[in-house]
């Protein structure tokens, strides 16, 4: 137990550490957490150890990011930017889709390796986007709304996907299972969002009836739990309804000031789930020439299939907002790493492949948070962060 | 992974419920998380899988817990009673091992098994005693600090008589390990003590020039691990480092509001603790008349022992500060099983024994709640809980 005390020791100590100088020279904090991670996974991968548990503290880190994300994302700001939302999401699945579908098999790839490969870059880490959104402070910007309702779609619509994909693969794919899938993610998000916040609308005034400590914070949390597990049983990511939990709960945020009470939690767990992620990034793959160039043509792709797809979206609200939504949708996190392994492990893909999906998704989630910095620069903040 | 958010979710809820319901008919919360605990123990065992990750998130509650008494607890408070702290510990340490001892030597056991006893019911539980404190708004009273000091150096020198039981049990004692020991941990918390509370008193109103946010609870939130895994390694508890840090952080605890900002996390985290060892409480072995004859003697010795024992040196406080420190000494919680599983593995002690053994730490952590809080029973809260 204390082995596991001085992990936590060091993990927390270094990802505040590294956070703390890179926000003194004005990098993303974020890529400090995730450098620290990729040390740790070189040079110190006991630290991690059992691995069991700090894939939970992770969850735990990045479950909490999402509620919290979710706070300051209100159901009637949500709908408001509803449609266009959808429509960068729907944009945003096809062109990386059919650009890196049709690279890979233009390439003489075969054409599972070549689906997943564009499967692969369909993915949004919506985690990476929003929490550099957070750290700059410009979570209820109008442009950071559209990009988190689309990375809500996006993971719902790539869920579909792979499951269309797996399931082909492995024979176990029906209309009537895909039906299925379908009903239960829809009714699941309308159920919440609509019910759920009608829920807190009405009787979320009433929480500090209770008699427990901190009674609003408490059953917010258990919603988080409970709505993270629903949605993963039904197939969907846990981090979708922990970022629902938040949306129901936005609408009793003010009245009990629940983000500034969630913020320790955040502090204390948000950055085990960027040093855990970080921790998976090898970069041991860039030394095969032959797989670099693959990776540098998929990464172009990875990176302007977004901007170009999503941008073309929003295209009507001016070239900034463009540039904007375009890079807040390139992370792929862990996301892209999932998918990978799936494929990997189906047999549908090569090693070769599949390092280079890896290395396409931990790029592009290291170049993100600048990008998105950039991109937002010119902006800002109207909403400071309460908690710097 | 949606199976462990699955457990969070009934394990969270289930407890905050339970302690809904005893908050509002007046029984201590704390008893009805135990309860939950003994209910999940006995029908659901299947939710605290895999048993390494529930571990860990009890121990970060525990570690939390202490930590938070710590910030109530500044140094000079703890210096206040420190010498009838020290004797309470000592006479709470006589009585009970001279007292169950005796019980088994003259009931025929061997001496190993007699002394095995004696030690068990030697351990106090600072965390039970302190979370009842806490609860009922107590932890700043002159009899809490008493208790919460003597249960410390209790901890210290019971970890000294373990290493002499287990040690002559298994060859491996000499003095000069004991000496070793015996040095270690007088330097770690004097030093920790001394010139902990010093650093924090001159340099901690500089946290907040740090640029993380959160800095003063981040920093102290480190310093917890990190005093947590020292203790750990030099062979004490790691909730004597982390109450250790809450005693030193505790110079800034009103510059920063850290309490307050602590909240959120113990409230979230605290109550896994108390379901984790609620599951450890096995009922069952109650069905032999014979063993339950004895362990009904042990608990009337447990109970007796450290209410006269720990009382005799607060005797000139008067007679009800002596039954309020003596009961604050009674629960033996996860110190007496730890005991009893160390005598089991070092086949020092019987199957039998060990049960009464469990049995006894068990009873007497269901029944403390309820003493401490009669024994507290005309005492208005001084410092209302500022989160209730």
């Amino acid at each position: 137990m204390e082995q596991i005390l001085l992990s936590l020791f060091i993990i927390f100590v270094g990802a505040k550490l590294a956070g703390e100088i890179f926000e003194r020279i004005g990098l993303p904090v974020i890529v400090g957490e995730l450098l620290v991670g990729m040390g740790i996974g070189s040079y110190l991968p006991s630290l991690l150890r059992p691995r069991e548990v700090f894939e939970v503290i992770a969850e735990l880190g990045v479950v909490i990011l999402l509620f919290t994300v979710g706070l300051e994302t209100p159901i009637n700001e949500l709908l408001k930017v509803g449609k266009t939302a959808a429509l960068v999401a729907i944009l945003g699945i096809i062109f990386p889709f059919v650009l890196g579908f049709g690279l890979l098999f233009i390439l003489g790839f075969s054409s599972i390796e070549s689906i997943f490969l564009g499967v692969a870059l369909v993915a949004t880490s919506v985690g990476i986007t929003a929490r550099v959104l957070a750290d700059l402070g410009y979570l209820q910007r109008k442009e950071s709304q559209i990009i988190l309702g689309a990375a809500v779609v996006d993971d719902i619509l790539g869920l579909l996907i792979l499951a269309i994909v797996s399931g082909s693969q492995t024979g176990n794919f029906t209309l009537l299972n895909m039906g299925i899938l379908v009903v239960e993610v829809i009714a699941f998000v309308i159920a919440f969002i609509y019910f759920g916040s009608r829920l807190t609308r009405i009787h979320g005034t009433k929480l500090d009836r209770l008699k427990m400590n901190e009674a609003p914070l408490v059953v917010a949390i258990g919603a988080t739990f409970g709505l993270a597990a629903l949605a993963g049983f039904i197939g969907m990511a846990a981090i979708v309804g922990a970022f629902l939990a938040g949306v129901i709960f936005a609408e009793v945020n003010e009245t009990y000031s629940l983000r500034k009470q969630v913020i320790p939690i955040y502090e204390l767990f948000v950055p085990f789930f960027f040093v855990v992620i970080g921790a998976e990034i090898d970069l041991g793959i860039l030394a095969d020439p032959r797989l670099l160039a693959l990776t540098a043509v998929v990464i172009i792709i990875a990176v302007l299939s977004k901007i170009v797809g999503c941008g073309l979206a929003v295209i009507n609200l001016g070239r900034r907002t463009w540039l904007k939504v375009g890079v807040g949708m390139v992370p792929r996190g862990e996301v892209g790493v999932i998918i990978g392994l799936l494929g990997l492990s189906l047999g549908a893909i090569t090693k070769d492949l599949y390092s280079v999906i890896i290395l396409m998704s931990m790029i592009t989630t290291l170049i993100a948070p600048f990008l998105i910095k950039f991109a937002f620069k010119e902006m800002t903040p109207m909403i400071p962060d309460d908690s710097a």
